[in-house]
């Protein structure tokens, strides 16, 4: 399995038409589901927010989705599979919507080199910041210019990741990552990340570590935070669907070491990092 | 000629390929031309807009697309005709560009029927806001979801366009439109139209409608405006590519009437609407 794989509405198939409201507009939403073992890690909880995406934003939600990643998945051991729903072909010209029917590009990339156990994240911060619209706030969806614009700035070359702050300067998170800062007195830890309101993505991991961490009696705040929260903070971790969890090695102007919540959030997930059930 | 003609990357063609980054995450800018006697009106303005698009957002610029442009126009005597440029096929999947080449597409849509010149446009305000960013303000890009949401809000089926306000509450344009409001005393009239500073998409016909009033010593000024200006305007004026100047007949809880100034405009850029020279 070298290139990727793709389907689409169900047929092996490597083109769109070039009608579509996705490529338009970029009017659609997407998931990116980690697979091992042949299975679709966390598939119920990315569901979900498609589910809500395709509400929120009048995609279509194809039957039988669950059912053809659950195949797609089990067709490799080890895979990323890309779930792309569009509001479809247009009828006509314009933002008004017409009687598309949707379209759903499924794609599964091998596992990428990268994405075995490192170190930790170097981490920067992005120039761009994030609109802020509510309506969109907590999506998956394919606008992601500004993601795109964070992601390829000039000095952005040694670092692995870019945080990205709302443009009222609030923090949100990085361009494909979710973060969650932990401070406090030792035995009093506290462990934060910024609530999604007005804008970024509510991650799957995200979520499934807040349950986790809630699980295990350890409390996790969302709420508004900015960067001097993140100065502050003696462990920063970043999650996303692909990497779990990613502890942060270095932020601007200084180093950060192992930490020891982060050593426990971590033991709390690996278990269901790696031998992923239903949920 | 009754459905659109497509042209990708210079060849007739349907599809583009399920891993555009166009598709993915909206990477790419568009621009609309309406076509008059097989020529392409405004032209050098749309290429110039599309060129500035380009150049801040990484995506490649075809060499040859004016050439293009001319010959697809040149082939139906009335005809709308999209140009589409995206950062074209991943390389690789995420944010981080690669070696993509980029994509154009090409649509060439009959003239439609409702832009023949008509009364009046009934205009409503929209719920939904526009994010504000800088580094997008202006463009013509593809990440539309906020336009499209507000273009389909329950309410607006009576409605042929809705204005949009910045998160900060600002009024900007309409979905697809520009917008300028006259008022001011008799003899001493005052045109302005909001600054696209934040957000919103600086038009073409916006462009030209500022260009030619300033010749006819009718100064348009580019301001901060909010709600209470729309609603102090004696007339309101809304612009794009397709209908030129479309004239409001109706804002929320009020009708206006045909204005002195709006007719004075309109005499302005007649010739240019119906008979397109170079530029």
């Amino acid at each position: 399995m070298n290139g990727p794989a793709v389907w689409v509405d169900g047929q092996a198939s490597e083109t769109v038409t070039a009608l579509d409201r996705g490529l338009h507009y970029g009017e659609g939403v997407f998931e990116t589901i980690a697979c091992l073992n042949g299975r679709a890690r966390f598939l119920s909880l990315h569901l979900q927010r498609l589910a809500l995406g395709c509400r929120r934003l009048g995609v279509p939600l194809p039957p039988g989705l669950r059912a053809e990643l659950e195949r797609v998945a089990g067709e490799g051991s080890r895979s990323i599979v890309k779930a792309l729903l569009t509001r479809g072909a247009g009828s006509a010209r314009g933002y008004r919507r017409g009687a598309e029917r949707g379209t759903c590009v499924i794609i599964r990339y091998p596992w990428p080199e990268e994405a075995e156990p490192r170190a930790g994240a170097r981490v920067r911060i992005a120039s761009v910041r994030l609109g802020e619209n509510p309506a969109l706030a907590g999506l998956k969806h394919c606008n992601r210019l500004e993601q795109i614009l964070a992601a390829n700035e000039a000095d952005g070359a040694e670092a692995d990741e870019a945080l990205m702050l709302s443009s009222a300067g609030q923090l949100i998170g990085g361009t494909m990552t979710n973060v969650f800062l932990i401070d406090g007195p030792s035995g009093r830890w506290r462990v934060r990340t910024p609530e999604i309101r007005t804008c970024g993505v509510a991650g799957v991991m995200r979520q499934v570590l807040m349950r986790e961490a809630a699980r295990a009696g350890l409390a996790v705040e969302a709420c508004a935070l900015g960067l001097e929260d993140l100065e502050g903070a003696r462990e920063v971790i970043l999650t996303n669907a692909r990497v779990g969890l990613w502890p942060v090695s270095a932020l601007p102007g200084r180093a950060l070491g192992p930490g020891p919540l982060t050593e426990r959030l971590q033991r709390l997930l690996q278990p269901l990092l790696e031998a992923p059930a239903d949920e």
